[in-house]
């Protein structure tokens, strides 16, 4: 490969992760959008998460097209090939971080007509704080391919997993305690699963920069939580 | 790029397909045992299935590398690029399938304290029913590039999120009836969520061999469910 190809691909490589990153960054923005809108009951929040995951859907197909077509014209050597794919699967991620920030986004909206519990609701914006740590460092992890912060990323989520299985325990007790707000609970259920499966999500990104850097596929090494 | 070439990348092509679809396989196969595990509180088949679930992450791997490596080497032309791409996707998929087979057989050894009730087994018996017809379709659509069929599987999908529905109110009905068995319930309600999630997996892998087909993206062109 000559030079002035080589420097082509880096330049098309480097727009490819420049996207991803501002793809990120929309995410970033959705997630704190869907906190606010379930911590202060803002329909308007909510709705805006709603509407703007359109332009998550957007930005995912054109990164797919721009990685694709970048594959096929540069023909990259195989660990630009990793990298690529790896674009390609953190786009993936990012997205279904996308649908779960538009389940929660919508959840808040269904939460009106019961007061939310303050030691419940301070459960999950401890969560919320948390996982959204994680997707803010496994993109930075990401873009400086920083190995330690990918894989001390990847340690929060076990975190993340406590924090999950308790808050899980105290709503099925709400649930026997306070059974006239079922209703609340379970909605409560499905936002606390929405945050542990972001927390996945951006634990998979981290892992695809520890892959990059150590061709070693950590995924599947460690105990899955159910 | 020459016959002889041309005829290599068509062999490996053709491998990476045979094993992916030999890794669905197994999947149905961890399905079927999942569904029976559940259904007949059979242990046996549920700790099998959970052991299995190494074999699936195995194959993924496999599957992973023998994707990029024929990528890498064989640098394919666009058309081919993309059922490439397609593959490692469904695989990525297939996996996900292969986790939630892996939570229902977790959730049927937590369930033996409580008897199931005839009718809401009824429920989930179908929907397990259904969930497996279409992945069973979706690989058949793959295998094939059958895009009808593609198109079939992916409608079904709207069955089983409208069943999906059903069964979680009557959940929550029964939450609300007989709330001595929350446990039960709430079991119930993740392995609904699972099947429903398994239903999403094989309409994924539907809309590539839709995609493959016609180049055109049909994901995100309907509405999701949430």
């Amino acid at each position: 490969m000559n030079k002035h190809i080589s420097e082509q691909f880096d330049e098309e490589l480097q727009s490819a992760r420049t996207l991803m990153m501002e793809m990120g960054g929309l995410l970033e923005q959705q997630l704190k959008n869907a906190h606010e809108a379930l911590l202060s009951q803002n329909a308007e929040k909510a709705l805006s998460v709603i509407e703007v995951e359109k332009q998550v859907n957007a930005l995912e197909k054109e990164l797919d097209d721009q990685c694709i077509q970048i594959i096929a014209r540069r023909q990259p050597a195989a660990s630009d090939l990793r990298m690529m794919i790896a674009v390609l699967r953190a786009t993936t991620d990012l997205e279904r971080i996308g649908d779960e920030a538009k389940r929660i986004a919508k959840l808040s909206l269904q939460s009106g007509s019961h007061p939310f519990p303050d030691d419940r609701f301070a459960d999950i914006d401890s969560l919320m704080d948390r996982v959204q740590v994680m997707v803010a460092r496994s993109l930075d992890a990401f873009a400086r391919s920083d190995v330690d912060n990918a894989l001390a990323t990847i340690e929060l989520d076990a975190e993340v997993d406590r924090q999950y299985r308790t808050v899980m325990e105290r709503l099925l007790r709400d649930m026997r305690e306070k059974p006239e707000a079922l209703e609340l609970w379970m909605n409560m259920t499905w936002v606390t699963r929405a945050l542990e499966r972001i927390g996945d999500h951006a634990k998979n990104i981290s892992e695809y920069v520890v892959y990059l850097a150590s061709g070693e596929d950590v995924r599947h090494t460690r105990t899955n939580n159910t």
